[in-house]
């Protein structure tokens, strides 16, 4: 499939291969970003940015950059992603990103090909929740958006108790110093799916047309705390019974919109009880939901439906149920119309199948789309696994979306 | 009501208050065993035992007994049950039972009648859970059935780490002893229903037939932790989807049987679920059922309809569900028909209505069985609270118990 490309195979699997062996032993495939392992991994990037003919440097917010000048300048062209994982983490979430923006720097040296913008492959400082709590550190950095106060939050590195500012200025960073560009003239970012559209359809390449919402929903559900033994079946205040009619419901509600156009999830993440003593009939229930939307017209709509279900619920199960609290509300990040149809026609011109998708998690993208056009490629994830040590895409796979991205970078330049 | 019984309703109360009055005060009513607090509601009871004429003692198994002596003695009728609570606990539970006892005796010298018997008031060490995690510690000390290696069990009094060893020596007793008692021609014992059914149906006294039976089964259902984000609603195996309609199941199942004419009670009492994170689809629920029951066959049937329902619910929702685990597992306790006999004839004959009853509770008296007739009665519990600061019992309904007691007592004395 790939062997008319004239991006090469083999180098990004050598590449992939030779991350993955960068790993915490005892639990593969981990290098946390601040953590001495991601540094021997950033080590080795930046080695192959070198041999690759790129200028490198660690930007201020802790992002490596493999510069390849251009003819004329007069903005930047930026491909890339991380190279950090979540422990026990995959071996592409974020990788395959990185490695297949450098394919395209060494496919046009192959060529001879002179751009006339620069050209920046950047691995995004700790896109992954981070030892500090934290996530995209590095594109929010970049685009002027980390708050100030995460300077101060700590993590222990190899028994040391050091705060974010400290970790940044480690990897080779300026705390002080945030945002400023304002050169990018595009920016682009290939993915694993991390779900199983694309491998169910059989289809090589998703154009991500927007980066979902998410709005999280606490609920609290309050019985009564009888004696498991004295007190009669149809005598209870029970908060689980309750709670359990509530995560059957959400789902129902969460099926019910998926199968509509837009896209939908909803899953209930945290679910804690007390008193949780096995002789005491449940009191308390504390459940969180995560709900994810493009269309925020569809949020309301699920935003009522579980209004509704939890006033059905606390009156035939006789318990208090309070109204769900929003406690965090992300908008939807749309993305740039004009960079998803040429990664659209570049798809179409080197012979792949696409179709448009939603990125159903946040990405670096995401920050970079507040500073620039931005888009993503998809490529597929095996049985739509990810943040596990079963993750896979297939090299092939991530070959097409490195040509994808050359003949896109190709077509940026001309504009 | 209790205008013409022997047994005085005024002393009951004062009793009780008494008692109350000996609390911690940031959470009443609280006189855990072992604790400082509960040595002295010891304190009040030996002075009320001593001023009723009782010679009292505190037993090898950390018991105070108050001792009634007889004509003839050949054997002992005693009358018992705790004053130690549950942190946050209620003013009834025990001490009704205690305080009830101790009335029969002083109504016996009222009515300057000699029994042919001894009888002894007891207030039992530790019915409750108590800081050294395990329940019982006296009717097991007194029965010979606490576990020797009970004795190495720790907890902080006082800021001091003491062994269970050390705490029954320090309420007076000797741990090394245990056992020995085979003079007890029967055990009474008088408790607060801590349920609905006597309030429901406007019945005085319930007359414990058998002391339930209680398994404990442990369930865990394994799903897959996929990302809540990119993992389409119609492709997850959600763990919290699975466990939620287990709880519901054995609701159900539950309240089947219980609608039955033998005794049944089903709660799930614990539950947790794995990974716990927001955006992260469950992928492990563990559970654990308390199931009660005092036939065994009807606990058969549950035992049968809950393996059933976990194949079920494991190929409809698509997830691992292991075969239900028995963790305990301890056996029904009848009364003495003897006793629970004379019990219901001495309600009758003071005017009391009563009907027969299940404890579904543990209490002392199942231990008491082991080595003597044993019988229970219940009074109403106002709206089932139990355990909680809200515990109330009316005192004519204490009282009335008491004079069914003393009759009880006066017919026993006989045989």
């Amino acid at each position: 499939m790939t062997s008319n490309l004239v991006v090469n195979a083999g180098r990004i699997a050598a590449d992939i291969d030779a991350l993955a062996n960068i790993t915490e032993l005892d639990r593969p495939w981990t290098r946390r970003a601040f953590t001495p392992m991601f540094l021997r991994g950033r080590a080795y990037v930046e080695k192959v940015f070198r041999e690759a003919g790129l200028e490198t440097r660690i930007d201020a917010a802790g992002n490596l950059i493999g510069l390849r000048r251009g003819k004329t300048g007069g903005g930047t062209l930026m491909l890339g992603s991380h190279t950090d994982t979540v422990p026990n983490g995959g071996r592409f979430d974020g990788i395959a990103g990185v490695i297949a923006a450098l394919e395209v720097a060494r496919a046009l040296d192959d060529a001879g090909i002179e751009l006339e913008h620069d050209l920046e492959i950047v691995d995004f400082l700790a896109e992954e929740v981070s030892i500090f709590g934290v996530s995209c550190i590095g594109s929010r950095g970049m685009t002027g958006v980390r708050p100030s106060e995460w300077l101060e939050r700590t993590a222990d590195i190899e028994g040391k108790r050091v705060d974010l500012a400290e970790g940044i200025r480690e990897v080779g960073g300026d705390p002080i110093q945030t945002g400023g560009r304002d050169d990018i003239k595009a920016f682009l970012e290939l993915h694993i799916e991390q779900g199983t559209v694309l491998e169910r359809e059989g289809i090589d390449i998703g154009i991500v047309g927007a980066i979902t919402g998410i709005s999280r929903f606490e609920i609290l559900v309050e019985g009564r705390a009888d004696h498991a033994g004295t007190t009669p079946m149809n005598a209870r205040y029970d908060a689980l019974g309750a709670a359990s009619c509530l995560v059957l419901g959400i789902e129902r509600i969460a099926k019910e919109l998926a199968l509509g156009s837009s896209y939908f999830a909803g899953t209930v993440g945290e679910f804690s009880m007390e008193p949780n003593a096995a002789n005491v009939i449940p009191s308390h229930v504390r459940m969180l939901i995560d709900a994810r939307a493009v269309d925020p017209a569809l949020m309301d709509e699920f935003v009522a439906a579980l209004s509704a279900l939890c006033v059905q619920t606390a009156a035939k199960r006789k318990v208090t149920i309070a109204e769900p609290r929003r406690v965090s509300n992300a908008a939807p990040t749309p993305m740039s119309g004009m960079v998803t149809e040429i990664l659209a026609s570049s798809a179409a011109r080197i012979g792949a199948t696409s179709r448009p998708m939603v990125s159903g998690a946040g990405h670096d993208a995401a920050f970079l789309s507040k500073v620039a056009p931005a888009a993503m490629i998809f490529i597929a994830s095996k049985d739509g696994r990810s943040h596990a040590a079963e993750e896979w895409s297939e090299n092939d796979a991530i070959t097409l979306g490195a040509a994808v991205l050359y003949e896109a970078v190709l077509d940026l330049d001309k504009r």
